[in-house]
């Protein structure tokens, strides 16, 4: 599978085509064309049979795809037929949204530990969930063998948090931060920060301004 | 200004490299070379050059780009040279952390109301805001001239939420919904679904297990 170099766009797109087909199947739609699979998710019929044809041939000519096949497959894709545990270090209110936040587990992901340093914060619960020492972290991630980890801490806390995480085996890293870590080979990051897609938003306000 | 067709990922990197720009100026720092920034954001200095020359020449060969210049740049072409007040609809874990997300501040965004129509929710405050009834939304809108709005309700709730939104004003709308929003044209969407950034991470360590 090595051979198989999928641009990070096309996996993007794959997961938010796979939400939207499983919205589909919910309501009893049984075949879907990529027009439509396109114009639900806003991208171009083109840009759908492209992201779809990376992984050979599965719809039919004048009928379209079969909708729960094509869930059954972008979920075997995106790596979703099995549940994903997760290990969460932040407990202010980032983490308490993370823990909160429904769609997580509509897409089987498991927040099963939330760890943090602060004193005030530590046995408190979220959600079932009790607060627990950072220096608790390592060993349920092994024990448990998690290999998910979130950081949702102040930008100066979170380095340490991703050298601690590395240490303990977690593989890849939802760092919502604002900054950029370090981290050895063999573990993954991605970003989730919020004021880089606001700042998308003003850029785009502002050259239209300016071209008025 | 209207010729100049940047990348968004060209965008979302001047972001990141704002930011990092002005953690170097705060450490002192005056004179930085691409490869500094490169290596302090994770990209390759060949990135870096690529995406400041489309602003044209202003480093210098041997010495670097001057730190504050570099900043007073990046802010203007991100539109960030005023202050940008925002509204929010949904008070919520996630609306919550959102009104206290410290980066925003930072950045120049400013949330200046909350919304709900949740009578639960109407009247309470989070972080000196008090939350209102989703009806004040469109007068706040209007009268203070807002042209950036952030939807953190449910799914099946956002879409209305957009709508009223377009119908105010606003012009740009930061979605925390893991759902497609339809909007008019002078309307700008940008999502930031947290369970597509954690399914890159799945695709990404499936993948490697598959080739082990």
């Amino acid at each position: 599978m090595k051979a198989l170099k999928i641009p990070e766009a096309t996996v993007t797109r794959l997961s938010v085509y796979s939400r939207f087909l499983k919205q589909l199947d919910k309501k009893g739609v049984t075949t879907v064309s990529s027009g439509e699979i396109a114009e639900g998710v806003g991208v171009s019929p083109a840009q759908v049979r492209k992201d779809l044809a990376y992984f050979g041939e599965f719809g039919t000519r004048g009928v379209g795809y079969n909708v729960k096949d094509l869930i059954r497959y972008t979920v075997k894709i995106l790596g979703l037929t099995e549940e994903w545990d997760m290990v969460l270090v932040g407990a202010g209110n980032m983490g308490s949204a993370l823990v909160t936040y429904r769609e997580f587990k509509d897409r089987g992901f498991n927040i099963m530990a939330v760890f943090d340093n602060d004193l005030t914060k530590i046995g408190k619960t979220i959600a079932d969930l009790e607060v627990m020492p950072l220096d608790k972290m390592p060993e349920v991630v092994k024990e448990k063998n998690v290999r998910l980890g979130m950081i949702a801490v102040p930008s100066k806390a979170a380095q340490e948090v991703a050298d601690k995480f590395a240490e303990s085996g977690i593989q890849g890293i939802l760092n919502f931060a604002p900054t950029t870590l370090n981290v050895p080979e063999g573990v993954e990051v991605r970003n989730v920060d919020l004021s880089v897609k606001l700042e998308i938003l003003t850029f785009n306000l502002t050259i239209k301004n300016q071209s008025l």
